[in-house]
């Protein structure tokens, strides 16, 4: 018995047969004792369509026009829901992130969420009521709606549970939860029963997951739990919760690729201070993720900064570097190397447990894969490869920690 | 150069080509030097298709959630509107019935107007914007949407003429005003120039019209000029306006015909004071409409009470009708007659012009057509006649009055 927020992701309401297995769901744990919030996203590939129907009438609409368009894609659903569980014989009602205050601020397309007004849900539930809430929205202190980019609902499931102060957060999706890698490229990989948010976070950060980093942190922030599980089956999916001394016992969690990747090098950049912090400020303004960033100070007192970018961003990030070189001195100038991938593992317990890197980069040398560069984290450790190696990479270092085995 | 509120209807915004077209008017009217607000409907059969989505989840949708789901079909076309007009190169901003405040009672489905905040509307267009606003829709108190009903665009329209002491609403539609008469059945019908609020609402009151009962009284209790014309051509439509003293050298304006009668005869009924107002209550909260009341007392004390119903409410009058009978006594009874259908000639000028009613009975007598009963307004007179005669009896009364001939 507790209090329960539910989310369903696009597939998981893909259709009405679909909203109305969700709403099972939401009934089967109100039937335990429960009081149940519901979070739903657009059905299937409503965002796609309005999004493509606006590019018809103006190729480069006004943001809050299109979040006003976009909007529109859960309140269907949230209706659709209250439906179903009414057909069901239970009492339930929707509200748009603007009906219970999911106020944020105005950054349309991408908002952030500053208060949620959580009267009116303890209210229906109190009367016995499924809530139902649509996920990715929110509205202005004006009234304007907004939407909170990509994998919003996830941030208002998250928020949700902050501000209820949720037993748990349970978000269907169409795996069975998380895995020790990419089930699609290492097939001995294993769902994962338990992880940290901090393990999260980093798979999460290297595109391994289905949750976004957004929303893992705010879990983390506000100690929500969270259980990523599959909407087609009742089987247990993965907890991600808070550290605890256990955990350490298990040295990798969990492996990651990532394709597609271009390093960027600036050569010859000025080895003065503030140099960096300008290169990245001005990358950082033209709105690109950079990562992996490696200086090398070399003897002529000059340094060499690079960087991974995805492939995709290269287009943006060109006239960037280009421009940055160009100020920085007639000897500075930018290569670029595509074809990249990352290998990661993944392990609270890499802390308290020495030789991890060492093991890593043996396994990739015995298979002749070369290792182009190296980032680590406190609990991460990262090898940058050619892209060709990235699946046999991935599966190799999935065996040297034996990730199929369970600890 | 003025205020112009502009409405466009399904049609008139069916597919992204027609809402570019709606939004090349409003630049029109703004680049003429007025101020303009956009009232749109849901593209073409959104609202429709809606209804059937939800009656896939729900045999018997709750209100609240049906007007929840609804509300979205005006909020995808008013963002496509502010897209169009930007695209065009104009400043526009888009307002679902709650972001301008447009508060009504909480009867969910077909909801009352109660209040408009003007002033966000007004700051907009100070700023030189085009205001998109979404129709048919409004929202609570508590913030939950409402639809206003049929036709409830329309409302939405002529509220916000009079709210914004507009100087034209401009109905857009697929036709080019309102006709003498169904042009459909007379083919020599003529588009009226200008007619009276009063005359228009016996018209919309016969079913002959592209406008509401409810929106032509608003617009003539706040004395807004309504233009309906033609989304297609630029050609003038027909203005209804309040009665000026010449529309009374016109005896006739239109005339209608209403198919698919049903007469309901309540027989014997006991001739006591308030029967007939517990006759009508008991119909009125069974939700029915009902017209063309009669009451005959006859010399044994009893009373005939007979009404009209659209054959569409035969099925859920019936009941309420038969109870009514039992719980009159022994004697009372109810007949039932099909297949009727009323022809109705409407005018101003019979308050001061006599002659009329004569002159359309006879037109029907001369022509063998059988009036079975007879009921006149000041400013109406319709005929129930058999149904297949509807048409012809149509004709006839046009061409007696001259209807084709402008005055």
């Amino acid at each position: 018995m507790g209090l329960i927020v539910q989310k369903f992701g696009g597939t998981s309401v893909a259709d009405t047969r679909r909203i109305h297995s969700a709403a099972r769901r939401a009934v089967a744990a109100k039937t335990r004792g429960n009081e149940v919030v519901v979070v739903v996203s657009a059905m299937g590939n409503t965002t796609d369509d309005l999004i493509a129907l606006a590019r018809q009438v103006c190729e480069n609409p006004p943001k809050r026009e299109l979040d006003q368009l976009l909007a529109t894609g859960e309140q269907v659903t949230i209706a659709l829901m209250a439906m179903a569980l009414h057909d069901q014989g239970h009492e339930a009602i929707s509200f748009t992130g603007g009906q219970i205050g999911l106020v944020t601020d105005n950054a349309f397309s991408k908002a952030r969420i500053q208060s949620i007004n959580k009267q009116r849900i303890f209210e229906q539930l109190e009367a016995g009521r499924i809530v139902i809430v649509a996920g990715f929205q929110g509205v202005t202190p004006e009234g304007d709606y907004t939407t909170l980019g990509r994998g919003g609902s996830n941030a208002t499931l998250v928020a949700l549970g902050a501000v209820l102060q949720a037993d748990v957060c349970e978000n269907y999706t169409d795996v069975d939860g998380i895995f020790t890698a990419d089930p699609r490229i290492v097939k001995n990989a294993r769902k994962i029963d338990r992880i940290s948010y901090d393990e999260m976070l980093e798979l999460s950060g290297l595109g391994a997951s289905v949750l976004q980093t957004r929303a893992v942190e705010f879990a983390k922030k506000y100690n929500v739990p969270l259980h990523v599980r599959n909407s087609q089956n009742d089987s247990e999916g993965t907890w991600i919760v808070a550290e605890t001394p256990n955990m350490e016992h298990i040295v990798v969690s969990g492996a990651a690729l990532k394709k597609d990747l271009t390093r960027v090098t600036i050569k010859n950049v000025p080895d003065r201070p503030g140099i960096a912090a300008k290169i990245f400020g001005d990358i950082a303004a033209a709105n690109i993720v950079v990562d992996d960033i490696i200086q090398n100070v070399m003897d002529d007192n000059t340094a060499n900064i690079s960087f991974t970018v995805e492939h995709g961003d290269l287009h943006d990030i060109k006239p960037v570097v280009e421009r940055i070189a160009r100020e920085l001195g007639p000897k500075a100038h930018a290569t670029y190397q595509g074809d990249l991938a990352k290998v990661s593992a993944v392990g609270v317990g890499m802390r308290v447990h020495t030789g991890v890197a060492q093991h890593m980069f043996k396994t990739l040398a015995d298979a002749r894969i070369n290792i182009q560069n190296i980032t680590t984290s406190e609990i991460k450790i990262s090898c940058i490869i050619n892209k060709d190696d990235g699946p046999r990479a991935l599966q190799l270092v999935h065996d040297a920690f034996e990730l199929d085995k369970s600890k």
